[in-house]
């Protein structure tokens, strides 16, 4: 069993994709979610290339990691400069992160058209840099930026910049594929030769992989049997032209098919789940095709292939799918997911029987066929489950609301919404304006029953993002909305799905306040749930 | 030079994907790219199995190809039977296809769990099968189901299997790896033992992946580097659960870093074109990041790399992107500089000098700290140029828009948008009912100006994504509203960002069709442009 360091590119390289937009909060939770998954190194980023990274990196620096070691990124020193004098990399000494990977040149051919920089003073480059960040008392990482192309064109030369980091103190030397063009025989022989030549150094050897010919993953995992005990990848393949080597199914391979312990089992289990909470804050569909954790990644149609997966799940699955969190979908009987909803209803407190798991199920299976999907939508899910065992009380009974956005010549929008409902016999009728319709609404509804249930007033809504389900039909197509909302204690998502927009968002917001209110009411019986009770009426009880 | 024989699967294997539909016509249209692009087999399905594949027969009977044949695919003869007794061989064996392929079992475990058929009688069945349809006069090809699975079980009795196809007469033997677990190293290893041990009877080896593992494209690549000389997949990657083997990386990759020669150089430059059409066919959205043929697969951001590509492409591109009927893209980003600019708008026809390029650098910089981002709304970029250098006509001036939504206590829910406009002095007021606010807005406007612009009614739009900027304020902060549309030709981002989705929404279809009608005066000076030089009174001339 060999120790194969996990080292995670998504908060910087998978950055440089198309569409990939985080802020400092939202980095620092995927940080937390790849430490829980096992991650062993963080990258994340230059401390100070720009404002909302000097934030991340004061957040991160406040936190702690179970797992995970943060690295800092940056490059070798400037040409013509010492290592101590140049301030890029003064930043990274300075920074908390324990560990620093340095990307430098390894191919004649950047060194002469983009760089300028001469071979020997590349090399010098590479040595002192990496001699610096040791010397402040960092673990060095030395990224071999094209290194198989350098090693195409001058294999002595590429093989000396890696033994440059190795000899200045580098932990770590990672070959890159920058451009992602080498096919799996060459990766393969080529790290042999690396790591015969680089083994009696000492230095760690790595890989570092891009999608651009399709073999990304494949190249990572020759390189690994090459001998490579350091990966590189980001999470969904995510990155600059086609991705980075997807961490997704690398780990798996490397875990149940080449006898690599990269993680717990445990964690292993919530693969499914990191990959898609990754895609959930990115606003990405998740690619339901993804091998191992992709909804069809373990589907089976036809009698055939369902009655064999019966009599024996190997004739038609490559790995259990329990093993990574993910699970079969047989297109007939659907028993395998009432353990889990049992166990969600335990979780949330709820007294669920057996047949009121099968009926939540098949509530499921249709709301989902419908659109809906509640992995990120949490609190959703405890309203059905609720719904279903009678332990649920609408906020309000509504009779109308009507939103109305409109555009003068001078560009000026006004927004406006009125909306006209009941709570325990009483009419409330409320507008309100707002910066958008689900603004306005939400200001509306709070308008009309924020003072039966003052609990209302501590939940925000945090977050809140559209995406067509069938993408196929333009404006027209089914549209889901998630919310996020929060009380300051706990976050949790809702969902609504609507082919209107604004009646989607209706159905997550309602959902988003009447979740929250039932922690309230749990959490603080003497504010809502007891003004409820004492107040006009039975309101709230 | 080897020869590699192209075995395409779209047709039948592609089809078990999730929502993979085409009529029998559309097949035949497919049958005819796969034809041009130079394929030397397409596995079309069997000829009975439903009236629809009886129908494609009956047609694709009737064309001419000038490359590819057609292969009817059926499974080898039922169990205690003889072959010429068997109705299904016998449709094959009455089929216009030259060339049919027999799948067939490997792998004890099937036969004893799924099929319970004895060893011997597989050998039977399998050696009839294909002696039958060979002296029916037609090709045979064998495909050996579960085959890694098998011979990981059973080497001696896989080969068995193999050896009864070529002996019968089999032109070619295909090692399938069915449920698509196996990695690169295996698949190199068992292919250069069957390879070896089928050689003298002179058969033809192929292979045929899945990619379960992530590693299809490599596992096909490595099957040809150990001896394989008939590679079996889809145009992208379709097919059940995670894919079958794409094809298109893998004939770019044989062709361009192998030395084979599979397609004509013309062929060739068409394998971007006919990834999309087949896409566009089956009404996917094609995927950005693909190898060799997405939008982004050569899309480049970063002062440094586009330096780069400006001093010598090999710095920063693995193949010329032309080769494969690709093009280089720049991304615009807060990153990027001046020569990225200049060389975006040279690709859109707009001279652009220094000058006019430092404005424009300093507007996008403008507009991203509000928080547009060019990367994915290259129409709203080519927009912004053609603003900066007074090549650009609005379509209309806005005097109003209004949005009604409203919801009864019967939970219908009733859209509707109400514009006001005024193109060359003349005012139209339309309003338009839709399933929600964009969709209706979208119909007042095509309703006010479609018919004073006809190109309009080509361009659809596609997908419709928002998100929130800042994500701390919930329902008030800045929505970010991203719009893909489509002429049928040619695919376009645009975006809109504003407090309110609606507005946000607005300013993107907006840009989405002027940058589509930008390309309609293009192609089409008779129609939209000449009616509006010429006023309303012609309109739709």
């Amino acid at each position: 069993m060999t120790f194969t360091a996990l080292y995670d590119c998504t908060l910087r390289d998978g950055m440089q994709g198309e569409g990939m937009s985080l802020s400092a909060e939202e980095k620092l939770r995927v940080a937390h979610r790849l430490d829980e998954l096992g991650i062993d190194l963080i990258e994340a980023g230059f401390p100070s290339s720009n404002p909302k990274e000097l934030e991340l990196f004061e957040l991160l620096a406040a936190e702690r990691f179970s797992n995970a070691c943060i690295a800092a990124f940056g490059m070798t020193r400037r040409r013509g400069m010492r290592a101590d004098e140049d301030p890029a990399l003064q930043v990274l000494a300075d920074c908390f992160a324990p560990v620093c990977t340095l990307v430098g040149k390894t191919w004649g051919l950047h060194l002469e058209k983009v760089v300028k920089v001469s071979r020997e003073e590349n090399l010098a480059m590479i040595g002192e840099s990496i001699g610096f960040i040791v010397a402040a008392g960092k673990r060095a990482l030395y990224d071999a930026e094209h290194f198989f192309d350098g090693f195409n064109d001058d294999r002595s030369y590429a093989l000396a910049c890696l033994r440059a980091a190795a000899q200045a103190g580098a932990e770590t030397v990672i070959c890159c594929d920058t451009n992602g063009g080498t096919l799996p025989d060459r990766v393969a022989s080529v790290m042999a030769e690396v790591v015969s030549e680089l083994g009696p150094t000492g230095v760690r050897v790595g890989i570092h992989c891009h999608d651009d010919a399709g073999c990304a993953v494949a190249n990572t995992l020759v390189a690994v049997a090459a001998g490579a005990t350091h990966v590189q990848g980001t999470i969904n393949g995510y990155g600059e032209r086609c991705g980075n080597a997807n961490l997704v199914p690398v780990i798996a391979n490397l875990q149940l098919k080449l006898g690599h312990e990269c993680l717990s089992e445990a964690q292993l289990a919530t693969l499914t789940d990191t990959a898609h909470y990754l895609d959930e804050l990115l606003n990405f569909t998740p690619d339901p095709d993804q091998p191992y954790v992709g909804r069809n990644a373990f589907a089976h149609k036809g009698g055939m292939h369902v009655a064999g997966v019966a009599a024996d799940p190997a004739t038609f699955e490559h790995v259990d799918p329990s093993l990574v969190g993910n699970r079969r979908e047989l297109l007939v009987s659907e028993l395998s997911g009432k353990g889990t909803v049992i166990e969600r209803a335990r979780e949330a407190g709820i007294a669920l029987d057996d047949g009121a798991a099968s009926r939540v199920i098949e509530r499921v299976k249709a709301l989902e066929h419908q659109g809906y999907h509640f992995e990120a939508a949490d609190g959703s899910f405890e309203l059905l489950l609720r719904k279903e065992t009678g332990d649920y009380e609408p906020l309000f009974r509504l009779e109308h609301w009507r939103v109305i956005v409109e555009m003068g010549h001078l560009g000026h929008v006004e927004t406006e919404a009125t909306i006209k409902l009941w709570v325990d016999g009483e009419r409330y009728v409320r507008t309100a304006e707002g910066n958008g319709p689900v603004h306005a609404l939400d200001r509306a509804l709070r308008d009309a029953i924020g003072d039966l249930y003052p609990h209302l007033a501590d939940i925000q809504l945090e977050n809140f993002k559209v995406r067509l389900i069938d993408e196929h039909s333009g404006t027209a197509a089914i549209t889901r909305v998630l919310l996020d909302a929060s009380d300051g204690d706990d976050v949790w998502g809702s969902i609504g799905v609507s082919e209107n927009v604004i009646e989607a968002s209706w159905e997550a917001l309602v959902d988003s306040l009447e979740y929250g209110m039932q922690a309230g009411r749990r959490t603080a019986p003497e504010s809502a749930a007891g003004s409820g009770a004492a107040g006009s009426g039975t309101a709230g009880s």
